[in-house]
């Protein structure tokens, strides 16, 4: 497995890869890589000659008051578990290369950045946007892998790549979880065993929602309800925000129909949590 | 010479030509052709294996009270003379191809965009970096041309190349100027023959600042009054800006020293046009 620092040659192998018509899956990541990025991994290494991983904590999508300096770091690990997993190049650039001084230039997914976790975390979307094109430039994936995990990131990044006209593909892989059900997620680290076990909950109150429509209810008011019932029975717990929108537009919606997004973040403590699940119907 | 409308079939083109170790040189315009593209074009052949030109009146770079409707076209000509000129791929997208509903991602080189043009006309570079990214997306050109003419727009697509690590070249060509002097614009169009006649005066209001520097003249105070005396001599003519900034950063400076933008928007009747020269000290 290569590990690359400089963007220069990550380009000049990109393209020579590209010239000898070989396919390039690409993970972006921020590091300290759990079961759901190397799940998109083992899906690359399905779709693509070579899978490029790239470990970088973004700060541009990091609000002021937000846990950028903290973000768990732990390369020498990353590296451990993506040779395993048969990443075949690192991508591991400095924040000085991709944010030189002068460094001005940002793209913003207008509409859709307005909701859910637009709204409580500002700026955050536009980071995400500006430094995925950078990567994707850098890359030059055929096939960019995202988990569901981050819902609305995932739906940014496939209207950004849409509306710029770049020449790949997007996908979208399902949330994987612990035993106990709890989205994998790198803040994890950050929850103690209390906090663990009260995180759980909110798997629990998206499956009471999914159970609610299975049972056929479509009052998106009554579904809401009940999920805040559910996360607010843990005292530990604190709603940012429980949202049932078009999966398409992330517009909030009032009756269950079409594909839907049942999407809550919700914070124990210090660590903000995400989790989401989608329904058809 | 081929007349490309489909997004995906120019992609298909690019990855083509590249695939077979090509270089393509790229002259993106709004039509209406003067010698100004040609001079870009004549460099792109020198340059490159082959030249593609757009030919797109992008919207999303014009204000609501602009000039876009009224903005000349005239694809017939362009075509006559960019085969002339030896352009190999024409790319004339439909507005619906190129901005299709529901688009909504924008790209933003925030300081750049502050100043000269950007003051007066508020979205325009936003729409020029978005047009420009989305055009490379599609295009793949190892080399980009536009024309010192438009010197603030040059200056962005550099900074929003470097910023976004796209992997090309921008070449920033010198002002094709009429025999008179005019620099050449599309909307020279606009002019009757006695505007063209007083427009003349920007460029000799530029060529006195100039020749103020020569003497060695080194206070932008007064430098910027004489233009502006010049330009006001003139009844016709009514200034919207007269700039002397760093023409790297495009800020305002005092003393002239190092690489200096001298830049000037003036409008006659209802046609804006701009000039500027570059000097170093």
């Amino acid at each position: 497995m290569k590990i690359i620092k400089s963007i220069k040659k990550m380009q000049q192998l990109a393209n020579n890869v590209r010239k000898h018509d070989k396919t390039i899956g690409f993970v972006p990541t921020m590091g300290c890589l759990h079961e759901g990025h190397l799940s998109l991994v083992k899906q690359a290494k399905l779709d693509t000659d070579i899978t490029v991983m790239s470990v970088f904590v973004n700060p541009a999508q990091f609000g002021p008051k937000e846990d950028f300096k903290k973000y768990p770091r732990n390369f020498k690990k990353d590296c451990y578990l993506a040779k395993k997993s048969g990443v075949d190049v690192v991508f591991y650039p400095s924040e000085n290369l991709m944010y030189p001084k002068g460094f001005q230039t940002y793209i913003e997914v207008v509409n859709l950045s307005k909701y859910l976790c637009g709204k409580s975390r500002p700026g955050h979307f536009k980071g995400v946007a500006t430094v995925v094109t950078k990567l994707f430039n850098i890359v030059k994936p055929d096939i960019a892998y995202f988990g569901q995990k981050d819902a609305q990131q995932a739906r940014i990044i496939r209207q950004m790549a849409s509306d710029l006209n770049m020449d790949l593909k997007i996908k979208t892989m399902p949330i994987v979880r612990e035993r106990n059900g709890l989205a994998m997620s790198s803040r994890n680290a950050y929850l103690s065993p209390t906090q663990r076990k009260d995180a759980l909950v909110l798997k629990n109150a998206l499956q009471k929602a999914k159970d609610m429509i299975n049972s056929d209810e479509i009052d998106v008011g009554k579904i809401k309800k009940q999920i805040c019932h559910i996360i607010n029975s843990v005292p530990s717990l604190k709603i940012d925000y429980v949202s049932v929108v078009n999966a398409d537009t992330l517009e909030d919606i009032e009756i269950i129909k079409g594909r839907v997004l049942m999407a809550l973040a919700v914070k124990i403590g210090r660590t903000r949590l995400i989790d989401n699940v989608i329904v058809k119907r």
